[in-house]
């Protein structure tokens, strides 16, 4: 009954060669955490100088998660400092802060890399790591994961520490709650270290956080200038009444709060806590973007970046002329669509940025609702808003909705509410990984009655999707992908759709055998047009995943030697598979091929890296097709049918 | 922007038969809300005590949900006396209390017909009554949709009062939290009526009850026997510190604990409460089972019941020889396997007693986890669990893993973890109706990679797949239907399964043209069994939906003229679909019928009933069938081949 081993785990050898980079004395030093534990306490606060010019120099220069790692530095220090990793378990909520932790753990000369193709995950991953105990992406799993652990232990009788990681934003989750409720019943050895910025990407919400802040104000605890915080004797006193009575409530001891920027105050606090028996929670004040000025002033803005001068801040200008992402179609025609209809409701859990609700935030307060990291309360609320008759839009990336099934199916589509899914981030997403790809939406979606389910080939055709449902007296979800889509033009007046009605757009030239009917689905329109001019095939935009559109399915069948389905979800069950479908019900045997993603998980980099590496670009698509075209089947066909 | 008007309501007509039964001469008056509001405040205790008797009678005869009722009855008149239903709007949690309710809005003489095939939904339902604002029947979702009305009310500028009545047990779910943090943030006017009755199904669990629980007997407040409560002028006040610090630190005024018996008291509270403006909640406390002795003693038992003697409260005797259940045959397994294997770990969600964990609970209490109504803490404890090399079972009705799909994607798939899922309530599962069947499980986790979805055709299979998940270094889920099997004898050692290999469970014995094959999944087996004695089919038990058994299919489509797919789960995306794809891959065109749940929600009914009305019994498979066969294609294609 052996901790289970990582046999495909990144090598952890790290260089030395940064010892030979003035400015880097001690930061070189430290290979793994049994290094730091060695280090003389009055080093410490350099090492973190060291560290955070370490992340502002290499994150200015190759992107990824920023803001949120400069708050940890101390954090992750202190915690490898005082537990004995990987022998104790730690485990980073969502895993954007966890930089410095992978710095500490062997994988500092690779920083570089993360997000890359074949470089670090972007955040913790269980085979990069044995100090990555557990995978994390989406938001607050952090304490369940560390409850299991702890079960774990008390069942086998070992003696080991387990440490969550949550920030402020994460504990807005209901599975947050439900886990405390549950370990702080279990009395389970554990703590949770409360990482509190005052921020998710955005502004933090909620009644806790209003709370929290309140009562930092009134200590004058007002980030990001912490000052006049609690004494080192004070440090198991609970200096904010309402969060710590919450916590107590739910059977958790409330410690701090600490200043988590000061190392001292961090290690005395963990030193005094990670014997106590039962659970703990140590109330920790960060600062996001600590240490880089222009980070500290607008944390927003510098979250996640690609590039900056690691001096001033400054980002490279913009491209000129370049497409607006759907992201933006999303939020100019969410602010049309409520300027004309005073129904128009928007709904954003806690991702008012990526999702593309600012201007509509700014324009129409009395109708913007951000509700914290909570999908489920998301839905459910815009179903409640459907019952009073108004028209609730609510925007959940593709693979955060995994969190709302049961909302979605029972709250929603069982009552037929005309709830409008703006389902960003559908098909890969890059550099966000495997946690983060909108792989599954289509498969999940379609097996629901009563959704009617879309995705836009281009810009114009998302907007008009987004009217479509807007006038649908049904649910429905709008799915696009990260990203801008081919430049298309917007009309005037977005015009809705036939329900269930796909469309031509491209003709084959010549009638040559074997004919080839591509069925696309969303962004791979645009590969299957590329692939039909090499193959003159026929390419239908579909258009609507649910419901199908049957009769071109059939006029398609009837036309050609094969059909090909194309989407960017998993091919099992997904929109090829709904294609497929149709065609048994209607008798018809055509020959068919489906592509989209296979059956596992993909992993991160640019989204072209990925599709050439798992066949879906148009290279992919085409060798798929020719190949699919060589089968003796096809010929048969021909010879028989003419 | 009106209120959606409910075409399709049951008829609110109500017969005033009762009025001259003895013994209702003032329950017979009710017809409405309005005609409770004209009632002389001395008449209301006698109402409580004929409509306590009415629900002991009437459910005694005919079954239902039963001890939770017997606790709302006068927190049911208090409602709709001091609020203005359905102007007001009151959102029922679960509904499964809600009997008085639809007692008092028009649907007494139907009680009767409840949960039955055409009868009153087993919840609430807005298209049963106007007076059901939201529908319900999963936990935890009342607070969520309250706050889309109170929100829906202030951006339409409605005068409107909003009334969420959540029970101490779906206090426990993650979502409940969610909309309280975010209700109590925007202040948006609406109360939370906290039923507290120190219960889910079975015992409430949870820190927070634990500090309920503890301040609860310190004031002396400990059901069944509520005394010495405190007096209307404290009803303001908070008595229990402790939960009253959690709800205030969420935003929430504090108000009771108000003994949930004393009509009084209620109404007083109510009165004062109904028009503060912002987000309130009146903690009250109630004892399920109310009045009727046996069900005090022993709620559990009388959650829901088929029949029983309403003086007595005595059961009829079970019949001899029943053969057991999926749900007993789980448990009896976990048992089993937990004796011989010290990894074994049994989580659930707030099921203990329908999940079939009471045996092993009582045997393994320190290897069982009942989490409280928390699907996503459970899944994700138990990927924490698998972490450490533990091997949790994670036993979940099919219906509520859709509040954890995330987790399962995420956390236990994601990272390939060897959690086993037993999925109870798989397919149809009659009375609990719509919001309860297992009809899209095949399809939501067949497109999850790592997965392995077993569906046994028999008790004796349920328990080798069982075996089978627990020899697995991944994760796996084995769903099987409410009820029992066809009670195949057991063997005494349960030998795992070969991965992805179905098996022939019937030859055909002539060769009769067209020749048809059903690949049948789970208790649909027995179905196809019954179909092809008539059309002397071969019948495949497919064992896996996930792998498929490609083999099997291959050598199925090469020697029958017609592929039969046969599945309790909806046809889109579902086992079949599945089929099709590897048909479509392997280059076969073999004419195929997909048979399974439609896209519609089924509602509920016995299963018969509804496999009948669905024709998913045998006589509507073999309808279907032979229909298919009359198809000209067949012919032709048989002509054509031979």
């Amino acid at each position: 009954m052996t901790h289970r081993p990582h046999t495909t785990r990144a090598s952890l050898d790290d260089t030395a060669r940064m010892t030979e980079i003035p400015g880097y004395s001690i930061l070189g030093r430290i290979q793994q955490p049994a290094d730091l534990r060695r280090l003389p306490a009055e080093e410490l606060p350099h090492l973190a100088v060291e560290m955070r010019r370490f992340l502002i120099e290499t994150l200015g220069r190759v992107g990824g998660h920023f803001a949120a790692n400069l708050g940890t530095v101390e954090l992750s220090l202190a915690l490898h400092r005082c537990f004995d990793t990987p022998h104790d378990r730690l485990v980073w909520d969502v895993g954007h802060q966890a930089y410095p932790h992978k710095m500490l753990t062997g994988r500092r000369a690779q920083l570089e890399t993360i997000r890359k193709f074949g470089g670090l995950h972007p955040f913790c991953w269980r085979d990069e790591s044995e100090y990555d105990t557990f995978g994390v992406g989406h938001s607050s799993t952090s304490i369940s994961a560390a409850a299991g652990m702890a079960a774990g232990a008390r069942i086998k009788k070992e003696k080991r520490r387990v440490v969550a990681v949550i920030g402020d934003g994460g504990m807005t989750a209901g599975m947050a709650y439900e886990a405390l409720n549950h370990a702080g019943h279990q009395k389970l050895d554990m703590l949770v270290v409360y990482n509190d910025n005052d921020m998710s990407i955005s502004e933090n919400v909620g009644a806790l956080r209003d709370r929290t802040a309140r009562l930092a104000q009134r200590l004058g605890l007002v980030a990001p200038h912490l000052t006049r915080l609690p004494q080192d004797d004070e440090v198991n006193e609970a200096h904010l009444d309402d969060p710590a009575a919450l916590f107590r409530t739910l059977g958790f001891g409330y410690h701090g709060p600490v200043d988590g920027h000061d190392l001292g105050a961090l290690t005395r606090a963990m030193e005094k806590l990670r014997d106590l028996p039962g659970p703990h929670l140590l109330h920790v004040l960060t600062v996001k973007g600590k240490g880089f000025e222009p980070a500290e002033i607008d944390p927003i803005k510098y979250h996640g970046v690609t590039q900056f001068d690691p001096v001033t801040g400054e980002f490279p200008p913009a491209k000129q002329g370049g497409r607006p992402s759907y992201t933006q179609i999303f939020g100019d025609w969410l602010c049309d669509a409520a300027a004309k209809d005073p129904r128009v409701v928007g709904i954003t859990p806690a991702m008012r940025e990526g999702s593309g609700l600012v201007e509509f935030a700014k324009r129409f307060p009395d109708r913007y609702h951000d509700v914290g990291i909570a999908e489920q309360h998301a839905v459910t609320l815009s179903a409640g808003l459907a019952c009073e008759g108004l028209r609730p839009v609510c925007a959940i990336y593709s693979t955060f909705l995994q969190r709302a099934y049961d909302q979605l199916i029972h709250d929603v589509a069982l009552q037929n509410l005309p709830v409008v899914f703006a389902l960003d981030r559908g098909g890969l997403v890059g550099a966000d990984g495997a946690t983060h790809h909108g792989a599954f939406d289509l498969s999940y979606l379609r097996c629901v009655p009563n959704m009617v389910v879309m995705a836009p080939s281009d810009e114009n055709e998302c907007r008009r999707m987004f009217a479509t449902g807007l006038v649908l007296n049904q649910p429905s979800a709008i799915r696009y992908p990260r990203g801008s889509g081919n430049g298309t033009a917007l009309e005037a007046d977005a015009k809705p759709l036939t329900i269930g009605k796909g469309r031509i757009v491209r003709e084959a030239h010549g009638r040559r055998r074997p004919r080839v009917a591509f069925l696309a689905f969303g962004s791979m329109v645009q590969t299957a047009l590329e692939a039909a001019e090499i193959l003159d095939a026929v390419v239908a935009d579909m258009r609507f995943v649910k419901p199908l559109d049957h009769e071109l399915i059939l006029e398609l069948a009837n036309e050609n030697d094969l059909i090909v389905t194309l989407e960017d979800n998993v091919k099992s069950g997904g929109a090829g598979s709904g294609v497929n479908e149709v065609l048994v019900a209607q008798h018809h045997t055509v020959p068919a091929l489906n592509l989209g993603l296979p059956d596992h998980f993909v992993e991160h980099g640019s989204r072209e890296e990925l599709l050439a590496q798992i066949g879906l670009d148009t290279a992919g698509v085409l060798r798929n097709v020719q190949k699919r075209l060589r089968a003796r089947d096809l010929d048969e066909r021909i010879a028989r049918h003419g």
